[in-house]
C-alpha cells in the first residue's frame, strides 16, 4: 500500500519548504530561455525546470493550457515532463482546472489520477461550477488511488468576486454562506476520515494569497488538515510574509505557488531562485 | 473575410435542425460498437459519428474528457476527428469546459479557437468559476477569429443548484441576481454588437433543458440573439416538446444536445437516429 497524498505532501513540505514551482511555458518565457515555440521547446523548458526543482522543492505545477496550445504534440511533451518529475521524486500537481459531471468527470479523473494513465499526476486542480457535489466521485477516486485534488475556492484574480462571494443558502442549516466557503465545506469532508489523522487530507482547495479569508468565511476550522494551494505570491504581489499574515494558524498547510517570479531567473538562475525562495518561506514559518 | 460563427450556426440549424450530436466515446459505448479501448478505438468511433452526422446535423460536440483519458494519443485522435468533421462541413463544438485567467486562459483560447491550431474547433465550452469578467479576452479572441464560445450558466445536473442559484449583488445596480443570470448578463454583451444584427451572436450559454429559467432569472430578453446549448435532452429525460415548452420565445436559438440516446443506436443505426431526431425537433419548432 502506498502512502496517502497528504502524508507525502507533508513529508516533502517539511523537508524542502512550501514553494510550489509553476511550469508555465508561455511564449515570452520560451523566447527568454532561447527555446523554440513548439512542442520541443515546451519539453526542454519543462525538463529544465524539473531538473532545477528536484531536491530543492516539494512540488512542481505544470500549467496544462500552455501544453494544450500545441495539441497532441504538446501533451506528449507534458507526459514526458510529468514522468521525469515523478521519477525525480517531485510531487506533480497538474494545473488543469477540469470540471464536469458524471461519466465525463470520471474521464478527467481517470486521465489525471489513474495509475498508469499517460497523464498521471499526483494531484490535479478541479473547478466546482457544476456544483461541489458533482465532484464527489472524483474525490473518492483520488482517495482510493492515494492521489490528491485541489478544488478552486477563492482565487486571487479581481474578476472572481461577483461569483465567489455570492451568497448560497444551505438547505439543511438555513445559514447563508459565500460560494467559496460552501465549496470548501462541501469538499473537505473527505479530509475528516480517521485514515488521515495526524497528516494533511487528500482534498485541497485553492485560496489566493491576496484573498480576505474572513470576508469569505474561510476560517481556520474549515481549513484544518486541508492542503491549500495559494497563487498570488511572487509576480502577483503577495510577499513571503503574507504566508503567515494571511494564513495564520493554517499557514503550515499552504503551498505557496510561484511561476513567473521563479521562471524569469532563466535556465542558469532557476535552481538558485528556488532555493532562495524556499529558504525565505521557511524563515517566515519559523518566526 | 469569413462569416461570423453565429451566422454559420443559424444557416446550419435552419438547414438541418437543432440537434447537436455528442461524440462521447466512453468505455461502454466503445464496447457496444465493437471498438478497442484505445486511441484507435476513439478515432474509429469519432470518424463514424462524423460520417453519420455529415449532411444530417448542424453541429457535432466531441466530449474532450474521453479523449484526454488516453493522453497525447487520445488528443491525436481528437485532432483527426475534429479535422474530418470540419472538412465535412460540420460545425465543431469542443466540449472542454476550460476556465482560467490571464495568459493561461489565453493559452486555452489559442488551443481551441486559433486558426491553424492542432485542436482548432469552431467553438468551445468554457467555465466561469474564476468570474465571468475573467473570460472577456477569450470572448474578444472568439469574435476576432469568427469563432464561438458557450459559457456554462445553468446546467442540468441536480448538484448544480447551490452554486448556480447563489445570489450575487451587482455593484452598479444593487440588484440581486442568481449566479447563472449574472454570468449570462456579463458575457452576452458581445452579442449586442451591430456586427451581428439579424443573426445569432458569437457568445452562447449552456442552459440545461430541465432547468426552470424563470426561477434563475434567465428571461427571454437576456437570451435574445444568444445561442443556447441545452443538454438534458434524450437520455437525460427532456423530450423534444420541452424545446418549445422550456425555451418559448428563444427556442429557435437552442442547440438540443444529445449523446447517449443517439450513440446507443450503434454504427448501423446512428445516421437514421440523427435524421429522426432532427425531424422531430423541427416538427416541434413548426407547431
Amino acid at each position: 500500500m502506498t502512502e496517502s497524498f497528504g502524508a507525502r505532501l507533508r513529508t516533502a513540505m517539511d523537508r524542502f519548504g512550501p514553494l510550489c514551482v509553476g511550469i508555465d511555458p508561455h511564449a515570452a518565457l520560451l523566447d527568454q530561455w532561447g527555446l523554440a515555440q513548439d512542442a520541443d521547446g515546451l519539453r526542454a523548458f519543462g525538463l529544465a525546470v524539473v531538473d532545477a526543482a528536484a531536491g530543492r522543492a516539494a512540488v512542481v505545477k505544470p500549467q496544462v493550457a500552455f501544453f494544450e496550445r500545441f495539441g497532441s504534440r504538446g501533451f506528449a511533451a507534458l507526459e514526458d515532463v510529468m514522468a521525469a518529475a515523478r521519477d525525480a521524486g517531485l510531487i506533480v500537481l497538474a494545473d488543469a482546472k477540469r470540471g464536469d459531471i458524471g461519466s465525463t468527470m470520471a474521464g478527467y479523473a481517470a486521465a489525471w489520477l489513474e495509475a498508469g494513465s499517460p497523464l498521471e499526476a499526483d494531484a490535479v486542480t478541479i473547478s466546482p461550477y457544476l456544483g461541489p457535489d458533482s465532484l464527489r466521485d472524483t474525490l473518492t477516486t483520488a482517495v482510493r488511488a492515494d492521489k490528491g485534488v485541489f478544488v478552486l475556492a477563492a482565487t486571487s484574480n479581481p474578476e472572481a468576486a461577483p461569483l465567489q462571494t455570492a451568497r448560497t443558502i444551505d438547505v439543511a442549516g438555513g445559514d447563508e454562506q459565500t460560494v467559496a466557503a460552501r465549496v470548501t465545506r462541501d469538499v473537505t469532508w473527505a479530509n475528516r476520515s480517521s485514515a488521515f489523522d495526524g497528516s494533511l487530507g487528500p482534498v485541497g482547495v485553492v485560496i489566493g494569497a491576496t484573498v480576505d479569508r474572513s470576508e469569505l468565511g474561510l476560517d481556520d476550522e474549515l481549513l484544518a488538515d486541508t492542503p491549500i494551494l495559494a497563487p498570488g505570491f511572487g509576480a502577483q504581489g503577495a510577499t513571503a510574509e503574507d504566508l503567515t499574515a494571511r494564513f495564520g494558524a493554517v499557514a503550515a498547510n499552504v503551498l505557496a505557488s510561484e511561476s513567473r517570479s521563479i521562471l524569469a531567473a532563466g535556465a542558469d538562475g532557476i535552481a538558485q531562485a528556488i532555493s532562495t525562495r524556499n529558504a525565505r518561506y521557511q524563515e517566515v514559518l519559523r518566526d
